[in-house]
């Protein structure tokens, strides 16, 4: 197969990025980044929800216990022969920061005390090669392999299950991490799968390019993370989805190689590519991604907006894209995102709530192309009822863009139960899944004592559509999983009953598994099953996940 | 399974189109379009290929043979009966007017008094329910099936072949002809498979809608074809292709109904809307299309430029698509091609040839979206080497955009040979290809004594790279089809092996079959194979294309 990246391969960096950080097991992020109630907020969340802000209840490590692995020695040593013995992990603190991701059902199973799933090893490949080598190995010993990039997923595509196998180790990528080629004149990067968001934009930055990839999840997950599970960022508006850059993957599978995709675009047949990319770790492992880049923008304005509510808010939003105007960012959140979002972050109980919508543009490029859409967007705006804020709240929204899931430890150590949920539909059916989707939620924690508070923003918008992002704040009661687990369901048959999708960045995972049938009928999922059995017949790769 | 479209219809449309013409069997379009060549222009061929222009070689229809139909009566019967027998045709005149599409080799073939290749029978389903119970009968009874929209294709993709079934009949979706909802809100429209490209404009043009799909093929071609093949129109700068419109399908297979897409966006797994947009008819018979659609423009500006050399040229283009600015309407062609298409136009003769390419843009919108759009591109062409011309060459090209293939009708009956072929790389690998397609051409012509004028332009841009599109003209051998499968195999090859796709907008058909596995590797192609198997386990749908 001819590669066409060779034909690109401008310049190479060997540099060595900057270490990136394990996030905490028990917890989103770093503990630097661990954001305590304020008093205030402690207040507020006692009157509103009846809770008694708390220190907490999450067990140390030494206090968690993990299932006994069941990986032998001999494989042990089998697999070490394949990335080096220093490369296979067994002990307890590597398991425990691979036993899962980051969703609430995750951090609420971090905290039992009962035996935790957990992989029965981790590895660490270095290459392509050990890569293809170790899922070889393991698919001839009945082993599955959870691939692990920064351990973001927020709907179990990490969850450390056995499948038919016998044990499951977690292939932890973040050895392949280099920048192998740019091409500035098309505008394309190869990188390792993991890379983490801020590692690959310091190697590319040396360069003068940028992704333009920030979802929340950005200073933690990788870049074949991003691609495994069809990730978008804040930035959509204007650099797009994080598949809508994918220009080329490179795949290992149990059978061998795959390579997919030759930049810009092609009519040969069915596009593979989309078949790998949003494949969650089921059909193979990502471990190169071509991407779409640019370079680093010469100018980025800010400019926020208040709309007197959601309906008038999303029309302007909608104007906005079908014109063409393409802002870098462009988001809008609800009457009580707008307001809980100035309660809850930190001048809380200072800053006056203000009525109505926030939205927030951003726009990037050259000094000219900004100005010209900046107008553009403006006067679009305003036409549809916005007033200008001024470019301070885009810029506050900005520099605590990433804050939001330490929050919500915060509010889980508090006896707060508190998640995030996410769909997507056409304009002209956001209403109505929007009403649905809440209705849902309020309706399924009410009916268990616990009403809760349901905020929603857009923060992707399309030609025919936009997403919608929920956040569902309430009391946690005695078992919060199973309080959880009644709410998820309710809202997510209200999305696929209502003209949603069932997840329009999070991905599928286990959580969302149920609901895949809905999505893609069961010729759908007989094709994804045919599919899987090409590239992985002993069925070891990342089992549970994804296909039902 | 929820279908948002239903959430969607805000109204809907009865009116029938004005009725589509169908092509002549022997010749592209319809007679009025006939391009005969002035004296001029023979004179011209003359002098460069040594061919004397005569009066052409083309058979009458009653000097033409076909295959005797293998379907026998009780299947004419049988199927009669899912469709209705007056929609079951096995005259000569029918056979004959779906005997092939319109590659330079199927022109050739028709006019081979040998007998030739044609369907068994021509069915006229009305509906998507007949189109499956169509699937399913002949499923039952090994009868291929060859989906027929408006027969355009230039790869093989509608040729008759039976593979390992018994009978071949071509099931010609025209009757598939409504507009059956627009969401004017959200931009969407629900089209039938068979409306032509005309049809389908005059019918979303009466809700002041467009989709904006204008290829070459335009006149004739289908919404599902369209689909089926990853159609690329002109004005894809602007609209994008026909792959990036989809929003949703509704495809017919042996094993039942499959709809896939949800707009705008789905993290849900891989995309398996991409694997059915491209499918050729292998997959399954698409019936049903929801589209992205736009409000007909306020405005169309038009300017045309020149360039001193096609590297500058492309460049400038380059520059414009990577700056974001979004003209509707990109394309360059090379120094030959901006000599020989004022030649070769009607004017040929009085016009003086211009040097240097010439480079055609417009752009469509809002008045302000025009202008300040085309500022921006002026401003950047101009920078970068551009001359401005004008909006008259633009408009003379618009004018005359789908009349080149009429004008291959009258080369062919002058003893010219005459083809185009298509690939796209990525902006810095352009150069490379084109000069090794190129170059494969003429070795490959040359070497047979017919050495080849070969044209080149640009008419798709992205910001990654672009698409190449030659016209290659010599003097025909006594066996042309030998003569051209010399130089297609050469030209082929030079594309994969310089990191070029085997096509960017024409599909695969039979003709690029031999370079699918080239394309997407071995593993690839067992995926196509796997997931052929799940839908048409017969293996009745469209034999011999697309999979190896």
């Amino acid at each position: 197969m001819s590669d066409v990246n060779a034909l690109s391969d401008l310049a190479t960096s060997d540099v060595p990025p900057t270490p990136a950080p394990l996030m905490q097991w028990n917890a989103w992020g770093v503990a630097a980044g661990n954001k305590p109630l304020s008093p205030a907020v402690g207040t507020l969340l006692s009157q509103a929800f009846g809770v008694q802000v708390s220190d907490g209840g999450r067990p140390s490590e030494d206090a968690v216990i993990l299932r006994d692995s069941t990986l032998t020695a001999d494989h042990v040593a089998g697999l070490g022969e394949l990335v080096g013995a220093a490369n296979v992990a067994t002990d307890k603190s590597a398991r425990l920061l691979r036993a899962g991701g980051k969703s609430t059902f995750d951090l609420l199973r971090r905290r039992s005390t009962d035996p935790q799933n957990a992989p029965d090893a981790v590895l660490f490949p270095a290459d392509h090669d050990e890569v293809v080598a170790v899922l070889q190995y393991c698919s001839a010993n009945r082993i599955a392999v959870v691939p692990f990039g920064g351990g973001t997923s927020v709907v179990g595509g990490v969850d450390p299950e056995r499948g038919g196998s016998d044990a499951a180790i977690a292939l932890d990528l973040r050895r392949l991490n280099s920048l192998s080629a740019i091409d500035p004149i098309s505008g394309t990067a190869r990188m390792g799968a993991g890379l983490t968001g801020p590692q690959a934009e310091e190697l590319l930055g040396a360069h003068g390019l940028s992704i333009g990839h920030f979802p929340q999840s950005f200073q933690f997950a990788s870049i074949g993370g991003f691609a495994a599970t069809r990730s978008s960022g804040q930035a959509s508006a204007g650099y797009g989805r994080f598949d809508d850059m994918v220009a080329h993957l490179k795949v290992a599978t149990p059978r061998g190689t795959i390579e997919l995709g030759k930049p810009p675009a092609s009519a040969a047949g069915p596009d593979l590519r989309e078949l790998f990319v949003g494949s969650e770790g089921a059909f193979g492992v990502i471990t190169e991604v071509t991407l779409r880049v640019h370079p680093v923008a010469e100018r980025t304005d800010y400019q926020a907006w208040s709309f007197p509510d959601f309906t008038t808010g999303a029309a302007a939003l909608r104007a906005v894209v079908q014109a063409g105007v393409a802002p870098t960012v462009l988001r809008l959140s609800d009457e009580a995102e707008s307001g809980v979002n100035l309660a809850m972050a930190d001048k809380a109980g200072g800053a006056a709530v203000t009525s109505g919508c926030l939205a927030i543009t951003t726009f990037e490029g050259t000094a000219a192309h900004v100005a010209s859409r900046a107008a553009e967007a403006s006067a679009i705006l305003t036409e549809n009822g916005g007033t200008a804020l001024g470019a301070d709240p885009a810029r506050q929204w900005e520099h605590g863009r990433f804050n939001a899931p330490y929050m919500r430890d915060a509010l889980l150590d508090s006896g707060v139960l508190c998640e995030t949920l996410e769909t997507a539909t056409t304009w002209s059916n956001l209403g109505t899944l929007r009403g649905a989707v809440t209705a849902a939620l309020s309706e399924a924690l009410t009916g268990q004592g616990t009403p809760p508070l349901v905020l929603c923003h857009i923060s992707h918008t399309y030609p025919t559509g936009a997403s919608l992002y929920f956040t569902v704040i309430c009391a946690q009661k005695d078992d919060p999983i199973a309080q959880w687990t009644v709410a998820k369901r309710a809202a997510s048959d209200a999305m696929v009953g209502n003209g949603g999708t069932i997840t329009h960045h999070h991905a599928v995972g286990s959580d969302h598994r149920p609901w895949m049938t809905a999505e893609v009928g069961d010729l759908g999922v007989e094709i994804l099953r045919a599919v899987k059995n090409v590239v992985d017949p002993a069925g070891i790769l990342n089992p549970g996940k994804l296909i039902p």
